[in-house]
């Protein structure tokens, strides 16, 4: 039976004594949101995921959602658990007061989804997608639409899908063949074919919204000729839903590895009825506005099952007796000793924990920055715009990265319990395997940091990124306890100016340069933020310490800080020498004999 | 449809132009194996894993072996293709003529594996499982034993297993329950319940002869009190089975994350009867003396499924067009460029192709080295044991953590078709993943290197392996061609030197440090070994080069030489940093805490 305890009392650290998130809510208008109710929220909804969400996980895994006729049905525990959310009104949490929501602010919402997805990811994707359909519609649709459609899915009552891919048309959207052909009312009849659209046909709500990228007549070639369009399942008129169905049909789902509770569909659009949002061949660009947000989301889809997977995998150790301690018999009175007396086995275990602690660090950061971008003042925007577009494309590939790093070293440690299906863990191996690949794969992630992000505007994005970076390890170099992370902090920020300023220099010339060695780059930079996160956290819980205060979490923070700098960090170095070793290599070899 | 084209001419190029095995044959008294019979039983193999084997691997994953009141049942194409490998007497290769064997040397066996594991791992498992037995059977069994069990398990006609894991006890055998009650016609009466043992019941042989460890009466306590039994499912007499079960029966097989057509059985022993083999009290050390090949037989799973996966996630490359070469447009008349234009697809898919072969290599020479220890005169067979037992735990673990890295690679550089079962790479991730904890963990194999091989008899193993790394350093040193190999190989024998020292001088003092910094040690020395194994490749197609022999082949091995020096040795850097880390931060989280 797998366990989950949500990390409240790690978020509450974040929230308020590393980010003060307080005083910022008051400055950016979220006043509303002092610290008991965030505190409660968080309470709240953990108790709601413990409850609801997490027995239904492993019916996602096993009975899985399944198609016949045209209908998806989704396990019956998961109605429950959606349902528990949606008339909690939870799903509106961020939503505007006229949509029936909280407008809470985002770095909250960014929270409750880690522990929706610890306790139950397939159906945390649903709730994940249809804030950002939300969000789509109440920022960018025509007022009709708005009055029609946001408050329904604000409120987690319709859902929402994203329709993007096709067959041939993954990656590379500019190609895509999906067409709209505009209606003298003012609508459009859109016709095509749609893969791996998640949750695009479900039993959850009695209707879904897709958000569908198109081809209007005779618009340009690739990106710049791309619209984006609402197409409901049924349409509705004075709030009644038509009986028909709006030409949309799912043909089949996807048999996958893991993830079995959120079907994959394939969604055929014959003459569908669908109106503009935003405008005309300007659907990427709103696509990507809502990506900041979604790739957010995926990055903490890595955090979350990292936790839960540690979670169950320390739970089996703190149990499992073997062997015995190389420096001695620590408990004569068992046949063996505690596998937590091994090396390795907390080597393994601690990995995990500093991973995911301290990207969960990075993912609060930026969660905070989005409600500056949001809310801030021209100053504020402009430094959280810079920070969030660096350091997405990082919180997406990097965490998701060790998300499934973590869970295959959970796997290992628990040895063969690791691999059966009855203790769980593996579950949560095949389920986030997905992550690396969704909204952009982690390659197209890499590519967008090294290939735009760093050198837009001059590195204008650089520089926001270092100045708060390198004051504070100024104002920490003095400090005796400080250095130990300040020091190597600082090497490996002044290594990530060097590998920076060479990744321009040659991309200049060469962009398969950069294209080859952006994955590692990537890799070196979230490193390096992860470094920073953990020098800021020990920061804290060392001026904590200072002023007397008695508490064991800090103590293991800083245990785990240490962890961090002598485990994970010293990984940078050889992942600085393959960036340097530059692409000739990769391109060299010749295709016909690959 | 999964395709598999096994690696004919790589083994071609490793066993012939790099081993000399030829040379090596007539020298052990293998003369019968001459070039033309080693081809064509490679060759003959081969089309038999093709056409028997691979295409029943999907209904190993999708049917799977399925239990039902005491029975296993395997899908029915595993029976086909079973029998197919018996009934050409493939099995017995390596056995003994008087067993029905050809007496073939060990390397071949290994290359077959290979291709088995890569047509079906599932089904692999238990020809490699047999074949151990039977050599603990004709090695150490008595004669009466090796008369009634021998030649049947030789053949693949009765299969056999090893039981050692009981629920309490896995990587501590110590600790096992399992009791044996001597008899006094001379046999034992065995009890006890084992976990985890594969292939442990099922319908492709008549019988089923179970090497179990258990303890005899006033045994002494831990592992020096461990005995080895041959307990047959069925007693035989006269060549004819008992039509009544001997004790022992099934309980139960455990559901896994990946490997369904290998059935993992829960077995129970109740008064069974069975035979000592080898001495009293020394069943651990006979086990250790099977583990070498079972370890590189596991080693082999990490190649195979990495090989298939290869195969497989290029053929869907090969056919996927996304997106515009960065120099600018290859295909005008396309929509889209081959995604092989792209450099990181080709660091994915160059990255996987240079573990495979590297680990190929390394694998071809121990098997080799089996031979050597088999057959070789005595300077041969001290020097064999000392690099067999130095290589094994690296080929087992470093070769099954790459090949989990390898199939993640194939599934990323497909995006979501990698995730979807359709295109069957998602089933080698889930079943490689067993291959780092089988036979011993990779933490377990990492110990036994950095704990046990290294500091053996004054450091005897190491000083065989140094000698020809450095004398074949020296040798290439001036070759202007050979140095960008030899020069980084030359650098990592330093620091692998350096690593040792620093294990064993600090290990001395505190096994914690050797034992928290062995994981890291070993992919050190894994990648060390890889890179003497391209740097030797390299040397023999720059020779086959100036010999003026015109080969694609030779081309393609000089270029993914160049892959693996700059894409994957220089992780060998970071690795360094985090063995003279140490432990420290690893012991002291408090583990209340954690």
């Amino acid at each position: 039976m797998v366990q989950y305890n949500p990390p409240i009392r790690d978020y509450n650290f974040l929230l308020h004594e590393v980010f003060n998130v307080i005083e910022m809510n008051q400055r950016l208008g979220y006043e509303g949101f002092d610290r008991d109710t965030i505190d409660m929220m968080i309470e709240e909804w953990a108790d709601l995921m413990q409850t609801t969400w997490l027995p239904s996980n492993v019916d996602g895994d096993r009975i899985g959602s399944t198609f016949t006729n045209g209908k998806v049905t989704t396990p019956p525990s998961f109605k429950t658990a959606w349902n528990a959310a949606v008339e909690g009104g939870w799903f509106a949490t961020v939503a505007k007061a006229e949509h029936g929501g909280l407008e809470a602010p985002l770095f909250l919402r960014n929270a409750m989804d880690e522990f929706a997805i610890s306790s139950n990811m397939a159906l945390s994707t649903i709730g994940a997608l249809s804030l950002g359909v939300y969000e789509l519609i109440s920022e960018h649709a025509e007022q009709k639409l708005i009055d029609m459609y946001a408050e329904k899915v604000a409120l987690g009552e319709w859902c929402g899908t994203m329709c993007l891919t096709e067959p041939h048309a993954g990656t590379d959207l500019g190609i895509i063949n999906s067409k709209a052909e505009p209606q003298n009312d003012g609508s459009y009849k859109i016709s095509g074919t749609k893969i791996f659209i998640t949750f695009a046909e479900h039993d959850l709500s009695e209707n879904i919204v897709h958000m569908v990228l198109a081809k209007l007549p005779n618009s340009p070639e690739g990106t710049h000729g791309i619209s984006l369009f609402l197409v409901p399942k049924y349409l509705s008129q004075d709030g009644l839903l038509s009986e028909q169905v709006n030409g949309v049909t799912c043909s089949g789902i996807e048999e996958k590895m893991g993830l079995h509770g959120s079907p994959t569909c394939v969604l055929n659009f014959d003459e569908s009825i669908g109106w503009l949002v935003g405008e005309e061949n300007c659907g990427m660009k709103l696509m990507f506005e809502m990506m900041n947000r979604e790739r957010l989301a995926t990055g903490m889809m890595g955090i979350g099952l990292g936790e839960v997977a540690y979670q169950n995998s320390l739970q089996w150790c703190k149990e499992r007796r073997q062997g015995r301690d190389l420096k001695g018999t620590k408990d004569m009175h068992e046949s063996a000793d505690s596998i937590l007396v091994h090396p390795d086995v907390r080597r393994m275990l601690l990995k995990v924990k500093a991973n995911n602690e301290g990207s969960r660090a990075l993912g609060t950061w930026v969660g905070t920055l989005l409600d500056e971008l949001k809310r801030g003042d021209s100053e504020g925007k402009v430094h959280a715009e810079a920070l969030v577009s660096l350091l997405t494309p990082i919180i997406k590939a990097h965490a998701t990265d060790l998300g499934c790093e973590s869970t295959s070293l959970c796997i290992q440690v628990m040895g063969g319990a690791g691999y059966c299906t009855e203790y769980g863990v593996e579950q949560f191996y095949r389920d986030v395997r997905i992550a690396p690949i969704w909204e952009g794969t982690n390659g197209i992630q890499s590519l967008d940091l090294a290939g735009r992000k760093i050198t837009k505007n001059f590195g204008k994005n650089l520089r926001h990124l270092m100045w708060p970076l390198l004051e504070f390890i100024e104002e920490n170099r003095d400090d005796a306890r400080m250095s130990k992370y300040t020091k190597p902090l600082y090497q490996n920020v002044k290594g990530l100016q060097q590998l920076t300023l060479l990744m321009i220099s040659e991309g200049m010339g060469n962009p398969h340069f950069l294209a080859g060695s952006a994955t590692d780059y990537t890799s070196y930079f979230g490193n390096t933020m992860l470094a920073f996160m953990w020098a800021k956290m020990a920061g804290v819980c060392i001026e904590a310490q200072k002023a007397g205060v008695q508490d064991d979490f800090y103590k293991a923070k800083l245990a785990l800080a240490d962890v961090f700098f002598n485990e994970i960090l010293p990984d940078n170095i050889g992942l600085a020498a393959k960036v340097q070793s530059g692409h000739k290599h990769l391109m060299e070899y010749p295709e016909v004999l690959l």
